[in-house]
Order: C-alpha cells, then sequence, then structure tokens
C-alpha cells in the first residue's frame, strides 16, 4: 500500500493523488486502505520517516565502524548517504518536494529528523576542522554543500547507468574529503578506488 | 497571472492546483485566464523554460566577463548559478519538482536547456584538466556536484537570513575550486572573500 502511495506521489504529487487512486491502483476497496492508514497524510508521514531514519542508523554504523579519523568518518557517511540515495531514489524524491505538504506537526518531526542526518555531518566537520586535518573555514555551509551534492545523486542515479552504486559512493567520498580540504588524490585513485586523505597542515 | 501560478504550485504541485485555482487567486474570470494561457501545462512550460533561459544568459554573460583562465571562470559561473538561485527559489522548486508533469515535448525542451546548462561547466572544466591547472579524475561527476549543491541553495537560502546573497555565492564558487582541485585559501579568505586560485602541479 506504502509501495502504490509512493509511486502515486512521485507521478502526481501528493496532493494529484487521491486516497481513491492509491486504493484503486492496490487493488483494495477505499475503505480498505483507510483500514491501514487512518490518511494520506499518515501515508506521507510514515514514507518520509521511515527513510529518514533509515538513513540516520546507515549514517551512524557508517560512522561508528570508521574508527575515530575524522577524515575516514566523513567519507564513511559520505558513501552511505549516497548508496541510500541510490536505493530509495523515489522517497528522497517526495521527501525533497512534499515536506510542504506534511501537517505542521509531522514537517517538525521530519525537520527534527534531518537535523539529526546533518549533526552526524556536522560533528565529523567540527571534529577535523578542531583537529586540524580538515581546513574550512565556514563549515555549516560546507556541510550543507555535501548533504545536498549526495542527496541530489537520487534525482540523476540510474541503475542502468554504467556505474554501480558503490562507485558513485567512492567518488562522492572523495569529493567530500575535497570540500573538507582533507583530499589528496592518490595517483591510482581513478581505477583502484582507494582514497587518501591528507592532513592538511 | 504567471506569478500566481507559480505560488500555487509551490504550494499544491501542479496536479493539484487547477486553472480554476489560479484564476480565482489571480482575480479573474476562468475564460479570462485561459486568454492568456492556452493550458496550464502552457503555464508550466513557460514558468521552466523562461527561468532556464535567464540562467543560461547569467551563465554565458558570467563565463565571457572572467577571461580565459578556467579557475577565475568557473568561479564566475558558479557564483552566477548560486545568485540565480536566491533569487529564484520558487520556479527552481517547481523546475526540480515538476519536471514529470512537463508534456514529452516540453519535457525534452527543458531538459535540452539544462544540458546547456551543465554544458557551460562541463567545457571549462574540461579546459582546466587540459591545462593541468584542475585535477579531476571523473570530472562527469564532478560537474554534477558542483551544479546541483549550488542548485540546491534556492531550498535553503533565507533571504531575511544572516547572508547576503553574494556571501553566499562567494563561498559556493570557493567550494566549486576545491570539487575541481583548484583551490587553496588565502589565509584572509573568509574575511575578505578573496579567492585564490592555485595551479595544480
Amino acid at each position: 500500500m506504502l509501495r502504490v502511495a509512493l509511486s502515486l506521489f512521485v507521478e502526481q504529487g501528493y496532493h494529484g493523488a487521491s486516497m481513491r487512486d492509491i486504493a484503486s491502483r492496490a487493488g483494495v476497496s477505499v475503505s480498505a486502505a483507510y483500514h491501514y492508514f487512518p490518511s494520506k497524510a499518515d501515508m506521507l508521514r510514515t514514507i518520509m520517516v521511515r527513510v529518514t531514519e533509515d538513513l540516520i542508523a546507515d549514517l551512524e554504523a557508517a560512522r561508528d565502524g570508521a574508527g575515530a579519523d575524522p577524515a575516514t568518518r566523513l567519507a564513511a557517511v559520505a558513501r552511505a548517504h549516497v548508496l541510500l540515495h541510490t536505493r530509495r531514489q523515489d522517497e528522497s524524491f517526495v521527501g525533497n518536494s512534499e515536506l510542504r505538504s506534511l501537517s505542521p506537526v509531522d514537517r517538525r518531526k521530519v525537520v527534527a529528523l534531518r537535523d539529526r542526518v546533518g549533526q552526524v555531518f556536522k560533528d565529523i566537520v567540527a571534529e577535523g576542522c578542531r583537529r586540524g586535518v580538515f581546513s574550512q573555514p565556514y563549515s555549516a555551509e560546507t556541510v550543507r554543500a555535501i548533504l545536498t551534492m549526495c542527496t541530489a545523486v537520487a534525482g540523476w542515479y540510474r541503475a542502468n547507468g554504467p556505474d554501480r552504486p558503490e562507485t558513485v559512493a567512492e567518488r562522492y567520498a572523495a569529493l567530500a574529503l575535497r570540500l573538507v580540504g582533507a583530499m589528496e588524490f592518490d595517483s591510482t585513485f581513478p581505477r583502484s578506488g582507494k582514497v587518501a586523505a591528507r592532513v592538511a597542515r
């Protein structure tokens, strides 16, 4: 049911897709649809909360598995962020286009979850700046740049295109390190995908 | 009329806003609305084509005013891209969320215009790589990263927030140079906003 709602929101927008449309495409009656979800708003909130909670879990796991070095951590969370966005493109699209359609209470909830996503990146960048391994004079802006470029992958990535999700994720990890001034390309990088982080003076 | 259509598309989505809603908010009759625009689809296409053509004009003017140095050129077009997206946030939102709602013919037209936007950046990055002043092993991805982070400014920029559009534009110009491996921060950078581009070995 949620999957059907999601694809209709992608095709026609939240306001363009009625509960009747959703029920009809799911092959159930409208009253059966209301049995599962009290409202269309409930579906939208569930879709947006779920994907953002999954993203937070992925990011925290990537960060915690990466050890203490800020460059390794930043590469790991950038990679995780990109990977999720190559897999859940529809949810990402709806998440970006339909924040307006949530009730104020639901919107606050989703925005609070997104702030946690941002905080994972902010903490790592702040730690890297504190240790002097990143050289970044305006880190709030840089964190936003990293997040938006990694999120935008959902908009253009094609599963049947030339690049595997892991390849794209690896490249974005390198780009994120460049943005914080921590990256130096290993001469073998384009082939081996190896990221060499350098300690900036 | 287009301004009213734009704000309704932002609030409710293209499919959620009817020609009747648009006419009513514009304070005209539905038949008067159809006098100006043969269809709602026509409004959407006009909105999207106009902002993209204006963007191309801004980018080309910035590029041509920047001389031949690829780093100066890239900084100039990144700045121009960000400036337009701080000014035309609604059009950018609709441009990103309603590409799906265009007819196939209109979509091809808008996509072709967007390809021209991308081409401005691609040509500059390619030239910088050719001259050895950028060190970027996968430039298509990097160009996309630059474009998406600069476009996303439309989503979060607040005119009543702490930063002037020019400040944000200057920072993104520096971030774009970092992404292509051409940037070195001048120690006075955060205060003076001066961009020091370095010739990579």
